[in-house]
């Protein structure tokens, strides 16, 4: 391994500094002075390198490498392990295809069910994205392999995503959008992080100062390296100025020489690429000479093992999965055979090998495929086919889903209903068969409606990378027990997703108008019913919890125990959600939010205690004014969620908070200075004692109108323009005793 | 009538000109070398002119005038010569009563049900605002009565109402939030404008240039006075510099002196005060002598017979209404008695006389209370008595509704329930009579849901001014046949009007997030289920709609032809409701939009034609990019509409569009450059003779997945990063033909 110093660079001449600033080619950095060239390539549910040279950009021929379940499976596990293991087994393979940085993990929010990257990330909650990310990061970077957080930030859409500004207010970044990033970069200190390719609030990300200085690095004390998405840099210079290290892909040099002009120029202060070049050299720590292969078997033995644990059991009626032993299966649907089992785009795996679910089921299944992915064939008569397969089974298990063609990045869906002949097969199907099951493979949140009601179990596997197809015979059959939970809400209509009206936005721009209230937040705020809920997620065994008790543990953090019991006849996991609901403070709060969780594996019959602390920040909101984390005075409700609308027990706590005195100046109103904490009392006896008398034994009805009427004016209108009597030198005296308060 | 022009100010020092700039006391301007002072007092239903001197604020002892309908009520007659010979009435008595500028309308839009002031706006829908108010104007001005259209812009909620920036895209400005003062400004010529409390995007509307001048005057042609909101100037040298003229109330000079201060010093340039102080001066045409008085019994006649074009019947089961003669009736609720008539705060007119329904009902009706408006009283014994007067007759009419303790100006409601008692009152009293009335008066919408499907008729009055109680029990009586409709959308849940999650903002801001999407444009779109929509409105008779034609009449007009007809027993008045749908243009366009209406009376049997034309403006949206109104090629669905969800009739027009050629810079999208209408075709074959031979003769799925990726990336970076070979020349040569095509 190699280490590099800031130092090392001193003898380095400008034109060798900015060189280390972008990239040779499409996928390695330059190798200046004696530094190695650093290979960095597409993740992040397995290594996809690109085959041949780096010259150009392809991403369809590429090594074989495993392809593990996609992060929108991995969210649904609920479980940081899952994650973790496959950033180890990822840092195995890229150090055997001789690379130094995979880029992963992506830790967006899904703001809409239509982004087409959805398959690319965990969750539409930030703590859940957080803790998923940085446990991939732990393990990859464990594994001596760079990781490369992403796309940073509020890249929550393709469309125009390489222009579109997203105009996000601060609170609502700090409370969803930032939080996953912050949590990776503070806690699992990832090689680098990839700035997005949108704008942020007009400004391209990655070219914002502050998002990419004076939040990641000053405030979370980031010190790896700011790479660019693929593109993502339009002014080369001024990224530099913001803190953007390393260009990629490289443009032969075209942009080293605008950053050495700018230099020259006076334009660009030269320390800025003393540091990211002393960044990126540092980057070459991750250079390795490549290890000899990887055991492709156990690799794809771990996929299958992990991606049980992410499917989830959105219905069960009358316990029709597990399958029986003996049960006369057809199954039905072309995925069954020809699985779908990762994203379209830059992250699209050459995978070692792929297991559908037909050749992991028995031997003696009926099959037909009942519809073609690409729409060909005539679709009646696959259905008749179907039907027919199915009218002699005792289970019609039907593969659904979306193709390639529905859903990839680059673009975002429109709908969110399968495609048509597939809901009429389904339908066809669960009309003719005994009982009926759905497995459904797909990237994005599909709508149930059309069918939902027909069929009797519904397992959603999403894409669960190559051995999915085998994970999801295991569960079928009830050799592995379903785990996962909803990491994301499937609704009841698109129309009722809080960014349905601003969703892709127009002409360059898209206003997250929901602010806060993505997801859950909103279905649960607004009292928005669902078909399915985030959290929701069902087992072949059963749960209770009891005992729960909340204590606070000082400075504003608490204490959450409680007993889990698995109380049905299985092994299984069981998912404890914590959620915080309250008022408190100055702003709207969602009615409830995630702020803990675990999984814990519980035999039949057995019962354990879990202990969860949640520390102030599960308490806190952003508060703009202040311009950082505030935990408000109140009483705030510790709730256990089945899921994120059914809580199955909860307990209040009332916390001291931060007691933010507010500073007063002319400009704050009437109100604000009236019930100010500390000098409230004493300014409302000035302004009585200066009003003439018969204003002052007014009705009080008449003085508390007139106050209602004109309570938000700012102090110094009200004493010019309204002729309140309170001497200046006093309200000096009082605003200077609110500043001094604060300390 | 006193005409003055700039010219007459040559005379004046720096010091009287700046004087003109500011009031005398609360409610006359100063009079400055011999011009005489303005008096301005509130409206906008009738002339509150205070009483006494005018040194000191109070809106509790005013002279005697009459109370006309509010706003809100006006809304709902959708008939514009209702608001006009309110206007034309309010003249003659501002002109008695020494009063020279009547301050009204109001037409802001009804972003929230909560905003407590929305009894004295019309609508949620910006054409029915701007149309009723320009009426209004007309009428007043008409009178030789200053008007001041109000509040410019953005004031849509009371909590915080000094201090709250409104942040709004400007599209949404420009679609709903303005058009109602555009109108009004650009048909009708108010003498005077009213700035709002508020910010706009961050800046005081009191100080925003762009607002005041660009828009206001430099876009609308507006030349008259621009006035501040009472105590609405922060900083007065920034908002003379803005286009602010008149700053209400004075505070005995301070203002000037700024003014003065800032000229001298050269901060503010001299020109600033002579235009304004030319304005102000120009306002004095508005002063004659008092008139001898006016006449308070026609006036009250007058408002009776133009509130009965106000109140909307929202449900008539049977035909309960109008009540039959020899019925017996039992009227319950104190508001039958005690009339709630207007809103809370400035507006609040000291009414010449007032009418309850109970006076003017029959002598015969029995009469309980039910509750009282404080709250005092026993509640049960109450709600026990009317029961027992309900029992005993034919059918109950419960006067139920909210008081001033309920919604003013100066704050915003937090629910749309009726008080707990009404509820329970009506419950109980629909239970025990055999038929059941209900009878709404409020200045914010109520909801209906607790009690709705248990009454057999509706009437909502809202707020009716002084004769309304008169007006009711015609139209109980069908003495008056209602002919109004809904203004505003009356919800089935608060939850689901589309600001609930940013009503009413925090910590300084609220943000405009549903954009466009206010009221109807919300629930059509996204299929949001309501108890009753805007432009619901029953009657004592029935029409039909036919013959249903539309021409396109050139420059994207259209002329929109209909039969109507009164097809039941009775005179009565129908509404036509012209809506606009299309998909058309490169933004999110609402589901439909009220583009033109008008209001006709018909006989029993009678049919008329009734023409409408659109204009190009009721096809446009706002484009930020080009910075105007443009009208987009494609299909354009004219519906009639019953009410703003049931689409009666409907004809499909296609208008060319004003075929905005896109300028293309090296910053314009590989798409845009692509698709170009000029110079697309161009660039492709440009870009594929440039591409190497392999990778042209690539797979046309890979190529079109690669395109898909890289579609929004900007031209300069396409070429730069990513290797496309077009010559920069070529480049430049296309893109000033896009320039040279927009002519």
């Amino acid at each position: 391994m190699i280490h590099v110093s800031p130092d090392d660079l001193d003898g380095l001449t400008l034109e060798e500094k900015a060189a280390l600033l972008s990239g040779r080619d499409f996928w390695s950095t330059k190798p200046v002075d004696g530094l190695p060239a650093v290979v960095l390539t597409d993740g992040p549910h397995g290594v996809r390198r690109q085959a041949g040279d780096f010259d150009a950009l392809g991403i369809f021929e590429n090594l074989p490498a495993t392809c593990f379940p996609p992060a929108v499976a991995v969210g649904s596990s609920w479980d940081p392990s899952v994650a973790e293991r496959i950033g180890t087994a990822i840092a195995v393979e890229a150090r055997a295809l001789g690379v130094h940085v995979v880029l992963g993990p992506g830790v967006n929010i899904k703001r809409s069910p239509l982004c087409g990257r959805n398959f690319e990330y965990y969750a539409e909650d930030p703590l859940l994205a957080g803790v998923l990310g940085a446990a991939h990061v732990r393990g990859q970077e464990g594994g001596g392999v760079g990781a490369s957080v992403k796309h940073f930030a509020a890249n929550n859409q393709e469309t125009e995503r390489m222009q579109v500004s997203a105009d996000v207010d601060e609170r609502t970044l700090r409370e969803i959008y930032l939080p996953a990033f912050e949590r990776v970069v503070t806690e699992a200190r990832p090689a680098t992080v990839m700035c997005a390719y949108n704008k942020l609030n007009g400004v391209y990300a990655s070219q914002h100062r502050w998002l990419l200085t004076d939040v990641l690095r000053t405030e979370w004390g980031f010190g790896g390296v700011v790479v660019s998405d693929w593109g993502a840099v339009d002014d080369r210079v001024a990224a530099v100025a913001a803190g953007l290290d390393l260009q990629m892909p490289g443009n032969h040099g075209a942009s080293d020489r605008q950053v050495v002009d700018a230099v020259r120029s006076g334009e660009l202060d030269e320390s800025f690429v003393d540091v990211s070049a002393g960044r990126v050299a540092a980057l070459t720590r991750y250079v390795t000479e490549p290890t000899d292969g990887f055991d492709a078997e156990a690799h794809s033995a771990l996929a299958r093992e992990l991606a049980a644990e992410c499917a989830v059991l959105l219905k069960n009626d009358g316990g029709v999965l597990p399958l029986a032993p003996g049960d006369r299966i057809a199954v039905v649907g072309e995925f069954a055979r020809t699985p779908r089992f990762q994203g379209g785009g830059s992250s699209n795996v050459n995978a070692t090998s792929v297991t559908s679910a037909l050749d992991a089921l028995p031997d003696d299944v009926v099959f037909a495929p009942g519809f073609t992915l690409d729409g060909s064939g005539d679709a009646a008569a696959l259905r008749e086919e179907a039907v027919r397969a199915a009218s002699g089974a005792d289970v019609a298990v039907v593969f659904a889903g979306l193709s390639d063609r529905e859903e990839s990045e680059g673009f975002d869906r429109t709908t969110l209903d399968l495609p048509a002949v597939q809901v009429e097969l389904i339908r066809a199907v669960a009309a003719a068969a005994a009982r009926t099951v759905v497995v459904l493979s797909h990237g994005g949140v599909v709508s149930l409606e059309r069918w939902h009601d027909d069929v009797d179990a519904i397992l959603d596997g999403f894409l669960l990378g190559q051995a999915g197809g085998a994970a999801l015979a295991d569960l079928l059959l009830g050799v592995a027990n379903p785990s996962g939970h909803l990491a994301e809400t499937i609704p009841l209509r698109l129309e009722d997703n809080p960014s349905y009206l601003n969703f892709p936005g127009e002409q360059g721009h898209v206003r997250y108008g929901e602010g806060v209230m993505v997801g859950y937040r909103h279905y649960a705020t607004a009292g928005v019913p669902v078909r399915y809920p985030f959290g929701h997620g069902l087992s072949y065994t059963t749960f209770t919890t009891s005992d729960l008790a909340v204590e606070v543990t000082g400075d504003d953090a608490a204490r959450v125990t409680q007993t889990v019991t698995n109380t049905g006849e299985r092994a299984g996991k069981h998912v404890v959600q914590v959620y915080v609901a309250t008022e408190a403070g100055p702003v709207r709060r969602p009615a409830r939010e995630l702020r803990a969780f675990t999984k814990v594996a519980l035999e039949p019959g057995e019962s354990q205690p879990v202990t969860l602390d949640l520390d102030r920040r599960a308490f806190a909101y952003w508060d703009v004014r202040e311009g950082g984390w505030v935990v408000a005075a109140g009483t705030y409700t510790v709730q256990i969620g089945a899921d994120s609308l059914d809580v199955v027990a909860e307990a209040a706590v009332v916390l001291a908070g931060d007691g933010v005195v507010p500073e007063l100046t002319m400009q704050s109103s009437v109100v604000e200075w009236f019930g100010h904490p500390v000098v409230g009392a004493e300014c409302v006896q000035l302004f009585l004692a200066g009003m003439p008398a018969d204003l002052r034994d007014a009705d009080a009805d008449e003085q508390a109108g007139m106050l209602q009427m004109i309570g938000s004016m700012p102090m110094h209108r009200f004493v010019t323009d309204f002729g309140a009597s309170i001497p200046p030198e006093e309200l000096e005296r009082l605003a200077k005793e609110t500043r001094a308060a604060r300390g």
